[in-house]
């Protein structure tokens, strides 16, 4: 009796060794702590049978930002580099551009006086270099571009500038039921075109800012969509939760962010009944990506600020704060 | 030698006879015809390695047009009911209307002069029914009314009123990996509220007509959602393809409709590469369900039209007209 006793309980240890460690596993990246801790309970507590906060399949929804949480965002967002990328060639297309600002500024290759450009302008090029085409024609541009535009720090193209513990966080969701969406405050058009091959997420769970598209037929009468100059929708700030109830049309279960823009998100997701989930990814790691806030005295910065206001809002409402510094024990998978 | 040939061909004729029985039998209500091949060869061409014309599953999309599509929308379509009957509720809160146009009208009771009404009193009805509440206070309101309404003719929830042979479609083509998706000219936030239960296809995938939301916070600081009477998108006509880029992002390889309002979906899905399936329910089956066109003679209609211009263009560019009356076996579940 003693023995069986004895067995079961080596049993009973054994297989809860084997659940911890198979969650270790899938987020290998990451160090054990508050914020690993916080995932692994959060997806205990919403996925286990038993457990009183169960959320069916249906309804595991996670959103997540993307600039700044799942890749780089400094030193300049990559979607503003893809667009000043295709400045020549839209001069090249429309050669009364040339004299005109700004892109007389960006044609110069003068860096110091591209970073120098006004919102105002760096919304002129945007405008000149994500509309007027056809929807396939805009994703053919970009995906030739991901195949040869380089980060100058990493040498790499921006697409392997993703951090690795959240991919395996998008991973252990899904592995976990969770159907993960991105939001994101840049054109969800240009991610459409490399998010299911980096991230392993389909277009149509990719919400972000939207220009319209106008219906119409190409000169041999087949059916095309242009690409229009009209903002539908800002999907930054309140824009967040309003692009995921147009177009998840479910309030998330977890959220990440890490600016800002994801306030809203965060506070839209976190208030939910049941276990939440909202989390702050913290840039404090200046050696092996890029350190700034200002909250905690970091640098401050116009690209995904994190604010002192917005970091005390996360401890108030038990958000947790992810330190890439103490948390992550890589960031790149290209990482030693 | 001749034996162990025999044998091969026997179980080569078992195997295609089990292929064959197990698509006859997903589609239990489709009677042998030129729609139910379409069907049957368009998901083989699509979805089998060996094939062409194979389609990755992460690019396998089929969009349903909902109103006469997948349910009934004679004698007037589900969600201007719903408008029309929460009208009393509306007054109740806000008594200043009872005496004002159009609501006086719906008020009385009238059922004549309330189906004279014009499109612009429908409109006023429609956007003081659907807005100035929150996001879940609509979702809760919804679901009310579809746990007691009933249709006039069968005496059934309208939930009921699907037809079987498309809810086996859905099922049919989810089995083989693709992604269903509702895009409806009717409100988004209507469908979603009952699409995971009655068609199996979750909020994220019903695309509609869309009513702007705002986001506040509530008297006790918690976050909401309030639907505001501003149109973000017309789900109807180009309006079709163009939410269906902007909530999918990718063309689908399969199309259903019914109506004009479906055209554009039907001519966006059926003019890419590879094999594509564009569908068109005409509704000819007076007796188990309605009959109208106006195409081939039938009767015309102000609800779901199908002219006879868009028969042709089917005809033409070779969609293939789905004849409820021979087409199907059973139109509802509970049909005997």
């Amino acid at each position: 009796m003693y023995k069986l006793k004895l067995m079961l309980a080596l049993a009973a240890v054994a297989l809860t060794g084997l659940h911890a460690s198979a969650s270790a596993e899938a987020l290998a990246s990451w160090n054990d702590g508050p914020a690993k801790e916080a995932i692994l309970e959060f997806v205990k507590a919403t996925t286990e049978k038993s457990s009183p906060k169960f959320v069916p399949p249906e309804e595991r929804i996670a959103t997540f930002d993307q600039d700044g949480t799942l890749w780089v965002e400094h030193p300049v967002y990559g979607q503003m580099l893809y667009c000043l990328d295709r400045v020549p060639a839209l001069v090249a297309e429309k050669p009364e551009l040339k004299d005109v600002e700004p892109f007389k500024t960006v044609m110069s290759g003068d860096r110091e006086a591209i970073a120098r450009l006004p919102t105002a302008d760096l919304e002129k090029i945007i405008v000149a270099t994500l509309t007027g085409m056809t929807t396939d024609e805009f994703s053919a541009q970009v995906t030739k571009w991901l195949s040869t535009a380089k980060d100058p720090r990493w040498k790499k193209p921006y697409t392997e500038l993703t951090y690795l513990p959240m991919t395996e966080l998008l991973s252990f969701l899904r592995e976990h039921g969770y159907k993960t969406f991105i939001v994101t405050g840049f054109g969800q058009d240009f991610v459409r075109v490399y998010s299911q091959k980096v991230y392993g997420i389909p277009p149509d769970q990719v919400v972000g800012s939207a220009l319209a598209t106008e219906y119409g037929y190409a000169k041999d009468g087949s059916p095309q969509l242009i690409k229009m100059p009209k903002l539908m929708l800002n999907d930054n700030n309140a824009g967040k939760p309003e692009g995921i109830h147009l177009m998840i049309g479910q309030r998330p279960y977890a959220a990440f962010g890490n600016s800002t823009g994801d306030q809203q998100m965060l506070e839209y997701a976190g208030a939910g009944e049941g276990a939440r989930l909202s989390m702050l990814v913290l840039h404090d790691d200046a050696t092996r990506e890029y350190a700034y806030g200002p909250a905690t005295g970091l640098p401050d910065t116009k690209i995904g600020a994190l604010t002192q206001a917005l970091y005390d809002e996360a401890k108030q409402q038990g958000w947790t704060v992810i330190s890439m510094k103490n948390d992550w024990k890589k960031i790149f998978a290209f990482d030693k």
